[in-house]
């Protein structure tokens, strides 16, 4: 079987919103303005930002990405929760059950979600092509090697195989730093 | 040959300074105050806090670690260069020539550094004692594994051999969170 080497985008700070929190952080009948197409089909960064409250500090200007959706969810790096003062687990984006509270504020409003803090797990989007042509299933945990001089081998990624995905493996900002991410850069994905 | 399990410790942004420095940001014949003794034996953690500021952020409160040193040289993550808004380059404790400027600012006053600003290598501190006793030679290039929701393999891991050392893997806050180290955790030491 052929050897996929993977593109590595790295996920800065951002947040999904819903409808109604869209409204109570940006005002009544707000919606997202589209700024820049994203490399997941359907996904895009907006204009909105919104500031997101810890205990200890706030960090301002953290980007919306829209469409909306059914459950609030932010996803920082462990680096952002040590900063805001949060402890948040490593979850898979959609399952905010059990995750972090945090308090938002937009420029209309604040709204304080009991849960849908997260640091995202690792992961890889993968199209039905090229699961088939490279012989990978969904939800398979895979290993991915990056080169350099901060060469590192990622355990633990799983993959995710949807017609709605473009093949791309998303990592957060501490991760593609510990590992010298930085511009264009592939990984080999490794069978376990 | 026995395996060995290295303990993996974070360190968190810091920096060494020269005398001449010391006096520029805390006063002429200022002192370093020793807060906390370090793992590596005649290293400590000492009361003093700089702040870094760069062209785009400042960061307040990083902490002077003692003995005063021959260079100034200041450690901090890739995230940490994000937010000041520079580039560094990453390097061995200790190789500062060719790093980044920085302006430093102290209760007395400012210095700005024409280099000194690094992201530290991943390494080893290893006592000439485990270095035998495991078959490790110094300045050999290793990998270390770490386990857990967030397991990854750091490769290019130098291993440094002195008897002024006392034997754990030093990595910085973006590896540490890419690896989800958090308490006491060791890496199980891989040869290439």
């Amino acid at each position: 079987m052929e050897e996929l080497k993977v593109l590595i985008e790295t996920s800065s700070r951002h947040l999904h919103l819903t409808k109604e929190h869209l409204e109570t952080l940006f005002g009544k009948g707000a919606v997202l303005h589209n700024k820049r197409e994203l490399s997941q089909p359907g996904q895009f960064l907006t204009e909105e930002k919104v500031a997101l409250i810890g205990p200890k500090r706030t960090i301002e200007g953290v980007s919306v990405l829209g469409p909306e959706r059914k459950d609030t969810q932010i996803e920082i790096s462990l680096t952002d929760a040590r900063n805001l003062g949060v402890t948040i687990p490593v979850k898979e984006s959609g399952d905010v059950a059990g995750s972090a509270p945090i308090k938002l504020k937009g420029p209309a409003g604040e709204v304080e979600i009991s849960q849908g803090l997260i640091a995202a797990k690792r992961h890889i989007h993968m199209t039905p092509e090229d699961a088939e042509k490279y012989g990978f299933k969904d939800k398979e945990i895979v290993s991915v090697e990056v080169e350099g001089e901060r060469s590192l081998v990622f355990n633990n990624v799983v993959l995710r195989v949807s017609e709605k995905f473009a093949t791309a493996m998303h990592v957060d900002t501490d991760e593609a730093n510990a590992a010298g991410v930085c511009g264009t850069v592939y990984g080999r994905v490794i069978r376990r």
